[in-house]
């Protein structure tokens, strides 16, 4: 995937003096255990998406201090020599628990739970929460857009809107959250995306005038292509576009004005011109609101970028790294004790917990179940939510990304109706402690 | 600096496809010229930053089209074979011209201007849109945040809010908007910009109680350190922090409850004690506004994640690239045209550009001035903006990243003092087309 070395250095300086003071203090070796949840759903969203785990295993895999990295440290006196010898030998031997990536979320959730000693969970703090943070924003807004797509395939083109490799972690996370395809090709060689590209407006202006640049492109890529028509006058564009490609013209792309308005009236130019099965593509600063605006409207696809790059509105996903509980002692078989800290506005529940989905007898998702300690019962009305990913420093948890994007889609459409409305409102599921 | 290899594929499907049919229609050789601009500034801001040059110079010097790229072009049938014979054999050769890195910009500042032939300025659209608006971004909300904290030093922490990659290069773009360090290792290690760190609640939790945490800390990294006080109670915190660590003790940090009034309580309890030179960091959810309101208080110095990282409320910059003008011809000396597009709600001026910044008598910036086609006049009164930094396809423009941070203070210092005011308001500058 990412063709960088080691992500050792993704992280933040206290992680690493944290170890440093941990060592010598001898709570380095505790056995720990960290949660990820968020407190809270962006304002007015009713679930959350979980994306980034497939990712976060390569990157956790890569996550070794080199030769160049403890240079780098000892350089810069960021930590001395026992906390470089730790670092030197370090590789996460611990285990790692999540909510399968595709899954949906609730606030509280421990879509992921890591155990091992304090030092070597508290290392992986910052890379972990980079990678969901990111992922599980851009995924939560592509599902509530391909909700409101209902159907109809939705084209990821956000890439120039975000930093150039968050753009292909996009084009992921939006592909299990239902996207059809996207443009960056990174994200189809890294990830076997498809990829799918129309043309530029560049394109037209480069040529003498709009009838040659359409010659031009349908003279390379067929007629099936996409030809974009909203350089000059659309209505005009149109004719050309079918008198040169005929009715086999794969689509139209429309990029500006009043989409609901031109979406019908090219329908019925390119009907009366005899091109019924040519498509209708609008791009055009779309979000889950306008793509739902245009359900009456006879359009083919939605190409999305801005809006899906930058979360809609909420661009990082609130997730949090907590220790819950710790051995109680230095004693290597002290049993574990939960924490919390106290600080105000920010609660937190102490203590590993159980994560369970619970259905009514149709069915349908009800409560997000989180237990602390000891396991109750698991009937067929409920469901456990976390997997394996890596079993003492292995990982066990890889699949393939059609498996993520198919968990999704189930799992959606499992909550109540008013997952997927878009007005604003309450986590569609409570999340109850017990 | 980035640890990847070829850039290449971080790019558009269609800039690729437009390449194969501009090659077939034979204008792929026309010179052309791209400018990239914002239409707009976000919402009430009065400036942007132009951030990510240097970045974008290594990243086009590694765009290139290596074996296994072109085999995956090759494979899902991206373009044919007279292209990838064209991507084989591609590097930039044309020119590149910005706005030094760190100035600032307004709408319409054409803050990067490609020339080149069609075919190699199109392919790097989309890698100089998803460098410059990221960066941008980021550095826009850092300046205001380093305005607001007049002076005080600001810490970026925001990694763990953003996608791995990007956090790197938003610790960059921080650093030139007035940052003074960052929690970032990777930005420590690629650029230099130093990090520091302080410690989590987790490592208070792991130990017995606080005591015993802050005496490990302040062992292994020494009286100097900064304590978080508000895992408990913060007074009982504060007064374990310097029982323990003495009028040395480097500074304790609030990371939560209500800032203003903690500061000042802490701050006199601290000097009850005898610690009048420890200093005080906040950080918890602060913006530019967070910042603003705290300036009354004994704050020392503001770490700050979330809304940095996130361009606090606007994370791309709205930068576009378009074709300004190009060869009226085929021929290999054609003169150039203008060129735009006619789309509504979307205009463009078409024309190479010279871009000046006016002053007034007093040394005050008061307009930005874009002249189209021949230049006019440049007085002690006009400043030229574009500076060179690719020439022939060779990288004249490298600057060590301390050029870019002085230049930005600099150029905000030379705006109207409204510029640094955080009230909504217009551009501080207006932009005149000449």
């Amino acid at each position: 995937m990412n063709a960088m070395g080691t992500t050792a250095l993704l992280t933040d300086h206290y992680e690493l003096t944290m170890v440093e003071a941990a060592l010598r203090s001898g709570a380095a070796d505790r056995r720990s255990v960290f949660e990820v949840f968020a407190r809270r759903l962006p304002d007015g969203r009713r679930y959350g998406v979980v994306a980034g785990t497939g990712r976060l295993l390569d990157a956790i895999e890569a996550f070794r201090f080199d030769d160049a990295t403890l240079a780098f440290l000892a350089e810069n006196r960021v930590v001395g020599p026992q906390t470089l010898d730790f670092l030197a030998d370090y590789r996460f031997r611990g285990d790692l628990y999540g909510y399968a990536e595709g899954e949906v979320w609730f606030p509280g959730s421990p879509i992921m739970v890591v155990e091992g000693t304090f030092a070597e969970a508290v290392l992986l703090e910052t890379l972990i929460l980079s990678v969901l943070n990111h992922d599980c924003a851009v995924a939560a807004a592509a599902s509530r857009m391909t909700s409101a797509a209902a159907g109809r395939p939705c084209i990821e083109m956000g890439s120039r809107r975000t930093h150039e490799d968050a753009a292909v972690a996009a084009a992921r996370a939006a592909y299990i959250a239902g996207f059809a395809s996207t443009s960056n090709l990174r994200a189809g060689q890294a990830y076997g995306i498809p990829t799918q590209g129309t043309s530029a407006h560049s394109f037209t202006l480069l040529h003498d005038d709009e009838r040659a640049a359409f010659t031009a492109q349908i003279a390379a890529l067929g007629k099936d292509t996409t030809l974009l028509v909203d350089t000059y006058d659309v209505a005009e564009a149109v004719r050309t576009a079918v008198e040169l490609a005929g009715p086999e013209l794969g689509a139209v792309r429309l990029d500006s004005g009043d989409l609901l308005l031109l979406a019908h009236r090219v329908r019925r130019q390119l009907d009366d011109l005899g091109a019924a099965k040519t498509r209708i593509v609008v791009t055009s600063d779309l979000d889950e609101y306008a793509i739902a605006a245009l359900r009456a409207a006879p359009v083919d696809a939605y190409g999305v970028g801005t809006q899906l790059v930058t979360g809609s509105g909420h661009p990082t996903a609130s997730m949090v790294y907590k220790l819950v509980a710790r051995a109680g002692s230095d004693a290597a078989d002290a049993p574990l004790v939960p924490v919390a800290k106290k600080s105000p506005g920010k609660p937190s529940h102490g203590g590993r917990k159980t994560a369970l989905r619970a259905y009514d007898a149709d069915g349908v998702a009800e409560a997000e179940v989180l237990r602390t300690g000891a396991t109750g019962p698991v009937g067929p009305e409920l469901r456990e939510l976390l997997v394996p990913l890596i079993r003492k420093g292995e990982v066990v948890g890889r699949e393939p990304l059609a498996a993520a994007r198919e968990r999704h889609e189930r799992a959606r459409a499992e909550l109540p109706l008013s997952a997927t409305q878009l007005s604003r409102g309450e986590a569609v599921l409570p999340t109850v402690y017990e």
